[in-house]
């Protein structure tokens, strides 16, 4: 039995996003954002929602790039941060004690600590309402060594990302790994009916 | 020491979308979409980025709706299944042995086992490369009776969704509770370097 609980923007899963921007005199500043995802796989995009107010949404209008910084667990403390205090009024990467490191590809910083990084360009815009959603281009990604695998790509395992639940208004941890995708066993399952 | 990966799209925590729709013929059709997130507060939106040639796509630009039903751990096999399979061809909830509900909001099916459905009109879509990518206002969202927690909000525990993860092409679960979010005592160590 289901019950409605009404139109809210509630997805379970939503990634913990950093987003890294530069201010119109080059201070760098980054917040938490948990509105976004994987928008485009050629060429390569991430949507990122943002309110107007925010000190970030100015600088990604001004200077059409932005990074995104994924925290790893160990930094949990350090994210929640980032998304409590405005950069209007605070160098929240010296607060922080974390470190801004200029992109190599796009006019943005990102934060040197966070083992995967993002470097955007920003592509498009859209009004929705509450929030601005911005589509960047990923022009490159920076994976810390000791975390990429044999194939040359993040390692989940090592990365250590984390979500951010609405409800609880809690992090979670990744935890187990259930299964292969795109397993072709499972095909074979479903046709058969024996499962 | 960071190295350069190229552009790839990559997160590492991406949701796992069953996106309902209505063939021409009013068939019931369910895929599995990662490339999404949540868009918006208010009104609450959600995107979802779908290739031109799946049959979701047409039915979706059809009938300008859609559902979001989101899979418990042990509907991973079925989740990964609505991912393999085209709609044109098979009758993937009959196959998967799931069944399909029709929406009480909009002109669509959800998969009736799934703890957790998001009931979504088509607000905007634009065209990226190789995806649409389509945000929906979300309408309603239903939840299992069993998963909602004191405060008539989905919880996480109870509901048990996992991610996808691209670079090992994996499901994983979701782990443990690191920390809150908006934590004021982070505020507060931050400001007084006791960190």
């Amino acid at each position: 039995m289901k019950n409605s609980i009404g139109p809210k923007p509630l997805l379970l899963t939503n990634p913990v996003l950093i987003v890294g921007s530069y201010d119109p005199s080059g201070k760098p500043n980054a917040m938490n954002a948990a509105w976004g995802g994987i928008a485009n796989s050629n060429p390569p995009c991430v949507s990122v929602s943002l309110r107007k107010a925010t000190y970030t949404h100015g600088n990604i209008m001004n200077r059409k790039a932005f990074t995104i910084s994924i925290p790893s667990e160990k930094y949990v403390k350090e994210a929640d941060y980032f998304g409590m205090k405005s950069g209007k009024d605070t160098d929240k990467f010296e607060s922080a004690r974390l470190t801004p490191v200029r992109s190599e590809k796009v006019d943005a910083p990102y934060v040197g600590e966070f083992p995967v990084v993002l470097e955007c360009t920003l592509l498009h815009y859209l009004e929705l309402g509450s929030h601005t959603h911005f589509i960047g281009e990923i022009v490159d990604i920076k994976v810390d060594e000791e975390c990429i695998n044999e194939a040359g790509l993040p390692d989940i395992t090592k990365v250590l990302p984390f979500c951010f639940d609405l409800s609880s208004r809690s992090y979670y941890g990744i935890g187990k790994k259930l299964d292969k995708a795109f397993d072709p066993s499972v095909l074979q399952t479903f046709a058969t009916g024996a499962r």
